[in-house]
């Protein structure tokens, strides 16, 4: 099997970062195409790739698979081995309730907070809509935690596609140096130490525009 | 099983709609819960069964399965020779990439307009951003229709989640008059004839406010 994923800048596409995750959890072979953003030729470049115009999209062997969330979906459906998502049908059912949560929500965190892993500075105020926003996110790891994280530090115990899903918010709740619950705290440190997140952040400081 | 689906007003809730197509397409036994929106005790009575505030919610044994996305993935899972997902791997990547699409996207679209199933008159304007989500939505179909609609009518051929998600879309533009290229409008035929739609259509021409 083929694979190519295209993405944006890694220090700003947490959708790419998303998807990319989830290659790393089903140790699949892919290539990397990188696009810069904000770049006059962006656009076209995506969309000689991109129905939607939008990164990340997986180029295979059969066609290109667009989305993190339908890339998410396909890699745990050819590689169920790897068990992208966790392992018990409620938790299945509870994993992708919150990746949906996330794939369609939380629009004031995105928009106050966005995605920059070279950055490490709060902001001088956090808008009410965001702080509301952060709350609904830390109840939700917390509740995974809770219920479902008994075989590891991750929201469902090994690392899943929930953990992809909720790694680009950990770098904002970080970089923004957001104060956090505990069990939060927690969480996002869980997220600092994955070898597959590493691997990505890194990459990300060493980014330049242009 | 014991299924209950919590939902907003038929004539109003395209997510809501999403959800119950996604049960009839499974043929899954369910009860359902209608929660009037816009009243003064709507967000109340919703937060007392849904962790995000938002119809829809499906009750499970196990606990609260929310979003229409993770609704219709635990449906697809728990009775899998419904195949609510067209058979065939990038058939299903394909469908999960379209509905991830329209989970995300299409904000002006759903801004401007709104699903009202008992509306039939057409806006003054469309506005350019509008047509441009319309636009992408006629090419989508077009492709899905030629790539995989061999079968039938329907998206990928037999109804699935693609046409699911796609109902209340198709619901929009005949109730805002909008004009269509031939292929576009046959699918709004289809839906149309759809009996699980008809089903909830007609009960959303009952449907009084307050």
């Amino acid at each position: 099997m083929s694979l190519t994923l295209i993405i944006g800048n890694k220090r700003y596409s947490s959708w790419s970062l998303r998807a990319a995750l989830a290659l790393e959890l089903a140790e699949a072979p892919y290539s990397e195409l990188l696009i810069a953003l904000y770049q006059a030729d962006s656009k076209a470049r995506i969309l000689a790739h991109s129905p939607t115009g939008k990164v990340p999209l997986l180029e295979t062997e059969e066609g290109p698979v667009w989305d993190s969330l339908a890339i998410g979906e396909y890699l745990a459906e050819s590689f169920p081995e790897a068990y992208l998502w966790p392992r018990g049908e409620y938790a299945r059912a509870v994993a992708r309730s919150v990746c949906a949560e996330m794939h369609s929500g939380f629009a004031a965190l995105r928009t106050h907070l966005p995605m920059d892993l070279q950055r490490d500075q709060a902001l001088e105020a956090i808008p009410a809509e965001a702080r509301a926003d952060i709350q609904r996110i830390c109840e939700l790891w917390t509740e995974c935690r809770a219920r479902f994280g008994q075989d590891g530090p991750y929201l469902f115990g090994h690392a899943s596609l929930a953990d992809a899903f909720f790694a680009p918010v950990a770098a904002r709740l970080r970089s923004y140096r957001v104060e956090l619950p505990e069990v939060a705290a927690a969480y996002v440190a869980t997220v600092y130490k994955w070898p597959a997140f590493q691997r990505w952040y890194q990459a990300a400081q060493e980014e330049r525009l242009g």
